[in-house]
């Protein structure tokens, strides 16, 4: 057994990891005021000006109302898993935010947006440096989202994950497995976006605010965890999946709807422009998506028990809305309905797949709400996508070029399948790597007797309702 | 007994529905990209651009806060009632949301805003066909509010109505009920605010951001609801009211302030113009009239029983806010105070007068904070208004247009009397119709022993918190 | 004994002041159309217009999201303490917005703001008599901060204070102790800003959002308080503290993170420009800081303890949002992470130092968080400060005037010192005398056998989870 066990090694590795970090910012503080006088970009007094004001009051906004979806998947992930292991998982979402922010600062967006290398990696502003002040409101409304992927891998692993491993994976969910495909998509230098893949295409992948990005990045890294890591001890007896059922329903409920106003900020921020006339139809659309979701996911329940569900009628509106991500600048409404209705089918077929077939444990339905929607999200831009110059979306800058199947064109489907399948690749493989290593170093997985016990009193010595009586 | 009791059998009906509902929108999926060319309205590149530029970005992000009232909804009512139906009424809330979105969209906002027939009801724009771009920020913003009357009358008539019921009901109010009355009142076209009745008292109506429009329409459904549904097993013994106490009192208070934040969208987005230079008082008038009601049913339940009451303090805020609503872009900062203090008196008596006189059974207090204090805030209007071209908002496109009683004006009061009684009978009269032939068709109660045992198991299979031990 | 313990007198005593309140504003209601016609402001149809429209639209949203932190503070309080003193401790929570609301619309405004006097004081402008629309959206901004000062004491002295002594104070926080020193810095006729001690030193003293004036003066009134009102009772024996747990990490986790979400508008709002082209920067440094002050404490309890505390690392988030809250809009981004982890290695030393030299009772840990993690906040102004003309900030109207101590700078920090010391002095000493004068009036500690029973039911006459069984 050579793996770290112990705690306190690792506690003080990172401490000395926060010294050396400070030490390096430490030749910052010496600065001179000259050598702190960075560029600064200034609103000019005209109707420009006031433009750039108005999109940083809704970035600014936006960006904080998706900083809100961290409680949100923090409700969820707690609702919907068991007393014993609350407060761990508490501490794992809250850490996610806490190190995501500094990570991000770090190295996130260096890797994500800074000068591109070969269309695969950006290379400069570690650390935010050379940058002026016209960057902040971006870097902001970037940084809510980095910390995203890896509160889904967390929701998917939840009960059974060494807190340490998982703080080291989110380090480098955010700091590289993130920023690395975000590059690919969103710098607008990467090979998604342009270069010889899209030139033999025609047009350019679109995901307009992250149904690969964020959610299929996060759901096939989830997946990697959840086959390393294995079924948490009595999900399956004699090889059939055991419900195991979440201690806190309105939590979980909750965390739903603050994660469904979050997407206000997410799709309707995505535009990146105050002055954007077709905003108001992003948010229409994310929203018929994710009640045509949770509809299609009520009546199919049901159906199929003569009980409608409530967790998974929730987890309906997040397909829905995971699904609307990509193409919620692209498609008219009814194709919002259309698409949340059939993210609702996803959802539902996607668990039973994942529990009966895979024999995966999924605490959370993380891999399908947030993987197998968001895949679907991505395909139906190139099914639906009114395209360039037509329609409702007709000159938005951010609309897909192409034209979906639909409308006869079938580029836009092309590259949207590349997209996918680079996603899919770069996420479950990397992810793959880093928990095997990690696993062979310190144990993924926490001990039996442990995760029996739940990992709140063994990780951080506090049950997360002491003063209730609970069931054996 | 011909009443459909099977569950699986309005399961299936239900998904036939939704499967019409696709077939009815698939036809526009076959839509080459020409029909799809919807007229496009763009933002122009001067100051009336970046005008209505800020409207979209203050509209999208008022209805986003208006749609996390959903949530507040949600908490406030489970928070008041008990464990054993806490799934049932998280369903209820978040499906009410869920209909409301995908509703509103096939005929709510047809029937409201479409073309004018007679006064009465819109005719045109179903599946918002027909609509340009510069529509859906109006929708967004519209549906929001749209779901809230179903809402309330869902917590009137908590821990002892069917599932199935509730929902065929849910789409007729927010498809035809709530829709209707809003044509009256906030189309421009409407009977109540052009037209003979207008043209003989001499000033329209005015129902700034809902007391009646919302509020009234929700709390007489739910008083008719209420009658027909009866009192829940054990609320009244010997004739005298018991009390049922909620089982959790944090949950009901972070959804009264989620509520409140929830206001500042619901109020400050009704001046439908991020350039109103009025929004400040709009907002201040909201929260003293939200403070001034709990301080009185503060003093007033500490006077009568030696202990402030906090549930009923709770709704003393919400009272304020419900009767605000109306006038709170018509009158001075010191008579918002007195309305909410007015209202803090009206919602205590008229909880006391529906338990004690009525004998009605409203676990939550609806009737009395949306029914009553909404019809308090109607009149205040007709009382406080200060008038078009007077004061601090004298050339408010949105200002009642007479003044009140206090400052010597009559008319403006007389069309508040006749819009009070429109909204009653309208919202009494036609929930009191479909409830009585839905409940000919389809029990709209529970049978008496569900209702024991507590609807989350017998609805849904799963209760809210497995895991806690909870007293007998 | 004459203390008045009789919970029905101050009722009464509260209602006649309540009714003495409504006839002060009555002859207000008797005034003409004329009378009420304040000066009307309104927004021109240039780019000043729309420009002062942004801003009204970004004070409006970021009020209402610092609204919500008083959810955030009463769930962080609710969750750190005891189920028995819950209904107590969300009542007095509650209570204190509302009371803010009215108190600031009274007195706290026109103390704050008002026509100064010798620099120390407002006096005129009570009931906000004699302003103009243009008014009401920075009263808006400035009363959601009022009430704050009040919560944060209400969290060091909970589950053994008497709720209606609490309320008296909250009163006398909003309406006077809260606004006396906001004058001082913020209405910029103040002596912290201006005359012979700005003079005597060459700059004007600096707390962009609140460190000294929002959290020390909570922090430090806290200070009095727990002297005075003493441990609760079992929390020391034989002189060591014992740790006596929080019921729900959930609701404590989640207060967190709806606090940092408020900081968004508390720090981002604080910029009182729409049209500011540094909010970006001054978001940035506001999450940086969060993040590196939970790392921090994570660190520190993991290093110290063997497992990483998590109302401690919470407190981490809040000590580094508290710190930053001064310095945002005046320091570069790297100073921003090393200021939060300095407030997290403060709040951890803090909380100990209270616990276990001064022998100090501080359930939630206000004191550290906000009374000594705020003053580090106005000393790192000094410090870190670029000064006006210089680097990112160099032109923004709030940057602090002088260099910090890094910068070869020390005008600033000294000014920084002495505005400390008076907000030390000035809350510790005026809360000192109004609780003394208190308890001598009226008991303000509850009786020992309410203490061990729980507040909730002798205060209010209702537990706030009564279907759970709890343990003994």
């Amino acid at each position: 057994m050579c793996k770290i066990n112990n705690l306190r090694i690792p506690g003080k590795a990172l401490f000395l990891l926060g010294l050396i970090l400070m030490m390096l910012i430490l030749p910052v503080s010496a600065a001179t005021v000259e050598e702190n006088a960075e560029a600064i970009t200034k609103n000019t007094e005209d109707i420009a000006g006031v433009q750039t004001a108005l999109t940083v009051v809704w970035l600014i906004l936006c960006g904080g109302i998706v900083f809100l979806m961290h409680a949100g998947f923090s409700l969820v992930e707690i609702g919907l898993t068991r007393v014993k292991n609350t407060t761990n998982i508490l501490m794992k979402n809250f850490m996610t935010v806490c190190l995501g922010i500094v990570v991000y600062w770090v190295m996130g967006w260096a890797i994500m947006y800074g000068a591109d290398y070969a269309g695969i990696i950006g290379i400069d502003q570690f650390f935010m440096s050379g940058v002026d002040n016209s960057i902040w409101t971006s870097w902001w409304f970037q940084m809510v989202f980095a910390a995203t992927g890896a509160t889904i891998v967390s929701g998917a692993m939840a009960e059974r994950t060494s807190f340490k491993a998982y703080l080291i994976y989110t380090v480098l969910m955010v700091g590289l497995i993130y920023p690395v495909y975000g590059h690919w998509v969103w710098s607008g230098a990467g090979i998604l976006t342009t270069g010889p893949i899209v030139d033999a295409i025609g047009v350019g992948y679109h995901d307009f605010a992250g149904s690969s990005v964020v959610h299929m990045i996060g759901g096939f890294s989830a997946l990697a965890g959840v086959l390393l890591v294995g079924p948490r001890i009595g999900k399956f007896r004699s090889g059939k999946p055991v419900v195991i059922p979440g201690h806190s329903l309105p939590l979980a409920f909750l965390g739903t709807l603050i994660l469904a106003f979050g997407w206000v900020g997410f799709n309707g921020g995505s535009t990146l422009n105050g002055n954007d006339p077709y905003i108001g139809l992003v948010i229409a659309n994310t929203f018929l998506a994710a009640g045509a979701g949770a509809i299609m996911v009520l009546l199919i329940t049901w159906m199929k028990t003569g009980k409608p569900d409530p967790s998974l009628t929730a987890n309906g509106m997040l397909a829905g809305l995971v699904a609307i991500t990509a193409p919620c600048g692209s498609v008219a409404s009814w194709a919002a309905v259309v698409i949340g209705l059939i993210a609702g089918i996803i959802v539902y077929a996607g668990v039973m797949f994942n529990e009966y077939t895979l024999k995966l444990d999924d605490p959370v339905g993380a891999i399908a709400v947030h993987g197998y929607s968001g895949a679907w999200g991505i395909l139906s831009v190139g099914i639906f996508a009114i395209g360039q110059g037509n329609g409702i979306f007709a000159d938005a800058a951010y609309t897909a070029a192409g034209a979906g199947l639909l409308y006869g064109g079938t580029q836009q489907f092309m590259i949207q399948v590349v997209g996918l399948i680079m996603a899919i690749i770069w996420a479950f493989v990397i992810s793959y790597v880093i928990f095997k290593i990690h696993d062979a170093v310190m144990a993924f997985r926490e001990p039996e007797e442990d995760e029996i016990a739940g990992l709140d009193i063994k990780e951080h010595g506090m049950s997360a309702y002491p003063e209730f009586v609970l069931a054996e």
